[in-house]
């Protein structure tokens, strides 16, 4: 259940993120998943080996219906206000993988909140009927808040933040970084890679949760690639620096793309202009990958995008060996299999599953 | 099936409660659920110890995947057109429970009511594919419209009342009894106690119904504190002096706190207005528990409230021992998840399960 | 996996259906199902026949059990954006029967479409965590041009097209043929029968399928009774001249209702009017069923209708025995479990369930 009824919202509310981790899981298991930066490289591991096994498991009828079976007993409720349809079949799926039934809300419009609820209350009264809460939500700190309020019930039931406000989505981190295990498995890992972000970077949080994940690899060599008005955010590099990762900021992405082993495109993320029209002014086709800048490209580099796109990757790019944002997607199905079924201590039946009758 | 069948639907639409309640089941067995009232004080007393039967069975994996077993093989539909994430959620937890799968019917907008149909046939079609019906409707005699056409259909469906207009909602009702039965367990049940019912009592059916169902209980004592305007209904009053049930009317809550033994906040129902603002003149501090009125309530004395609320409690009061409302969510999918076995005759199953493997 | 993989999108676009057919399955097995012409009437036949089958062997826990462990370890998506909650459900229905879990996009505001996502992209994305997509959509080629993309992807997707603009609806012509089927099983089967269409039969996607899909069957005779200017489209008029079909084109229902051995009923979509009002001014009354009407049609003729109705058959029909709608409606369901159940070569073992436990 976490260690947070040990102490105060207030005050808990206040810490780091690096301070919270404690509070999160209960020796080193996880209980909430809140931020990218609360996993080790240990659970990084852990999980992308997990995510691969759970893969294989998978490929046969017996091992779908052994995996059924491990969580058949539980629900999940999938909290989703924020709109997110790719976000929500994941984790739609990842349950149905495990066997958990689940309920969803997704309108808010159809919730009691227009009966002048608060959020937190709605969240604890439907947290009664579920035993995992998976939710998605516009409002930047709700899914930590409910996961104080739900360790602090009668019955704790665990979160996972599946996007919150402009700040975290940390298992779209997990599955990138588990793209990234898999994309490497044969040439070392993710140790010494160089991965050149490119587009939105101050506003996409996925791409600002992955850069602090990569923290727990060795070596590592990040390139940011953003127009000046979009590069990322300050905070983020003082976390680099911290942490000793070497990168590097510029505009220019053609003369990179020959020393990239990791190419990861993002859309601009106009949504969130604060003056109407800002991002339109933005030349996009800089940020863009299509034929061209693929020539340039290493033969053995992966080009990742965290979907929904726009341009910034041309569709003559998707039959490219190199692009791998769609099995990107797939693995997002797989890690969030493999992180429920972590919460739920599942690992040791998964990894005791004979081997024998794998494909 | 009940006996709709050998009632015309005029003559049926025309009876009281009492004098329809033959006619929604069969030999006592339950099939539709439309009112608070059809339930006698035998079958709610079967249902609450069926209830506390499931929950102790829940409680082992091995217990939940038995009750997973019982009505894998029927299919629910919750038709749920009026907004309620949270009588949505309990059903949707307690048909997951019994392991039938659901379809939803939750927003008309998506509905082929846009094509000029008629709701009953819209729910006649969808009956086709289900073997249960749950529903819950603006529209106030909805629910038992379709009870009459669906037993009258080829293949009769029981339909389960979630709701409808300000008249009915029988399983808020249940879940209400069902708290006050295990709240009062050590204590001689519910005969003999003193409820107040504190708030909206004219728009809040949740209150109306419980009112009628404690009728069936010895010596109760009800008090209802509402603001003139909103207090209880004259008929509901009328039904209470038929039974003989002993109650009091009251504008002012403090003096009676040290009475009572169950205490039933609601919050003012303004979406029901008539005239805009209306409910606004209230003062609702007048009937709202904070830390002050706590320190007057007995210790083993119970706090209710259906949710959501406003302010009429303070937060501060939720971790009170006496506030019951989280747990009384919690006994709503317990409730539920034993009707539905009831209608569909798993009792025997239930009882039968062999204790010894309980927790 | 289709033979999509063997194709140019642009080459198979612009192939007429029958030729497209062949690109649809492998061998005579159906892969994508995207229109009502592709099936031929081995096919037809074996569908009926499968869904006569599943429908026997649910009639017992024991056979509905059975049914739900063939495809428990797949998982479907319905991606319905154009309303539809009668097709929608009876999908719906459908997977739970065969035991598939499902994820579903119903709403295209909550979609990352409005994040400027193509729709093409969205459903791509979407199949990553799914093994059956079952999708409707106001566009109309949408469903054609995903089973190409999803034939072409990695990991192949079957499509199930459930209604795609005003064109095609192709399940909705098998649960209308299957009806024909049972109806007429025990005279003679569909050949040689009379179906009299009536009411807007130039935009109702339905009777089209159906009067194409006819043509499988020998000495069928067909009269599309309709307004002049909602009559058949003269496309599907040359289709049923080239097939050698015997059809009549009238505007006058009442003499023709003593002929008939199946009437089917439409309503008049008036949400595809291109000047408002327009079908306003068409007496409805003409091409419509009440008692009077029903005097005229033979004993053992039936009455369909796809559903949602309006006026065009007074509420009185219902109870006639000869009024075949509602459980044409419940065919639906089990057509298109015979369908998917087809689509995973699941035939076999259904047909090998031993007859002997069946009712």
């Amino acid at each position: 259940m976490g260690n947070l009824r040990s102490i105060e919202w207030a005050a808990f509310r206040d810490l780091s993120p690096e301070e919270k981790t404690p509070y999160l899981g209960d020796n080193g298991r996880i209980f909430h998943t809140l931020y990218a930066q609360q996993f080790s490289r240990a659970q990084l591991d852990n999980l992308g080996r997990l995510a691969t096994r759970i893969r294989g498991i998978a490929k046969s009828k017996e091992g779908m219906l052994f995996l059924k079976s491990l969580l058949t007993h539980k629900r999940a409720m999938l909290y989703f206000t924020q709109p997110s349809t790719r976000t929500f079949l994941s984790f739609c799926a990842a349950t149905e993988i495990l066997g958990m039934p689940h309920g969803e809300v997704r309108d808010r419009a159809t919730s009691s909140e227009l009966k002048g609820e608060s959020a937190e209350d709605s969240v604890r009264t439907f947290s009664s009927y579920f035993d995992l809460i998976i939710m998605r939500s516009e409002l930047g700190g709700l899914a930590e808040r409910m996961a104080w309020v739900l360790s602090n019930a009668d019955r704790p039931v665990p979160v996972v933040n599946a996007g919150s406000g402009k700040d975290q989505h940390p298992t779209q981190a997990l599955l990138d970084v588990y793209t990234l295990q898999r994309s490497f498995e044969r040439r070392g890992g993710i140790d010494g890679k160089h991965i050149v972000f490119v587009g939105d970077l101050l506003r996409g949080r996925t791409v600002r949760s992955l850069a602090c994940l990569l923290s727990n690899y060795e070596d590592v060599e990040l390139t940011f690639v953003a127009p000046p008005s979009l590069q990322m955010a300050r905070e983020i590099l003082d976390q680099l620096d911290a942490h000793g990762v070497s990168f590097r900021l510029t505009d220019e992405l053609l003369s990179l793309l020959p020393e990239a082993d990791a190419v990861y495109m993002t859309r601009v993320q106009d949504e969130w202009d604060e003056v109407s029209g800002e991002s339109a002014a933005i030349d996009v086709s800089r940020y863009s990958l299509g034929r061209g800048e693929l020539d340039r490209l290493k033969q053995d580099a992966i080009i990742m995008h965290p979907l929904p796109r726009r341009n910034e990757i041309a569709i003559e790019v998707d039959a490219d060996p190199r692009a791998m944002y769609w099995r990107q997607m797939r693995n997002g199905m797989w890690i969030r299999t493999a992180l429920i079924a972590t919460v739920f201590g599942c690992e040791g039946e998964i990894e005791a599953y004979d081997a024998g009758t794998m494909v």
